[in-house]
């Protein structure tokens, strides 16, 4: 059983336009989203992305996609999973995923 | 005469889309777009805009814009003025101009 708190998330409707652009300008959360989008919905587990950062640091990435709608996580346990909300976000911000997931 | 050196610019075919990203997050610098947009090119002036900064800050904040290739810069004497480069801006990212002038 786990013991945390369930995740808190917002809604893509809810997002202002900054908070989404600062949510995505950061490599590591490109990252993430990236790894997210060539996986399976609910697949990834919050250990399993290629970024060199502490737990600390990638649990607040985290908190930052949550905050901008454009990751949703659940716990089964003590992981937690993860899919991109790909679908709900596009409609609030028309091409922005788009645009961080094609990459440079 | 002007003893300033002439603004440096980067071409948005050369600017990374984290580097966009981050310049566009921003609330002075969103609302500098947004007067842009609203203006005819060429008209407005470094210091005509409604953004609460200093003379340095926004020094800073313009020269994030031109390196993220999304304003360019001319100087007239001592007066800077500025266009909106969003042909060459949307050609590179398309939709994220239009996203960030929308309103929220």
């Amino acid at each position: 059983m786990s013991h945390r708190a369930a995740p808190e998330h917002t809604h893509p409707d809810d997002v202002p336009l900054l908070t989404a652009l600062s949510a995505l300008a950061d490599p590591v959360r490109i990252q993430i989203l990236r790894e997210l989008a060539g996986s399976q919905e609910w697949t990834r587990t919050c250990g399993s992305f290629d970024v060199d950062v502490r737990k600390a640091a990638l649990s607040h990435h985290f908190a930052v996609l949550r905050g901008a709608g454009v990751v949703e996580q659940k716990d089964e346990g003590a992981r937690r999973f993860n899919r991109l909300r790909g679908e709900e976000f596009g409609t609030r911000f028309p091409g922005l995923l788009e645009l961080v997931l094609r990459g440079d």
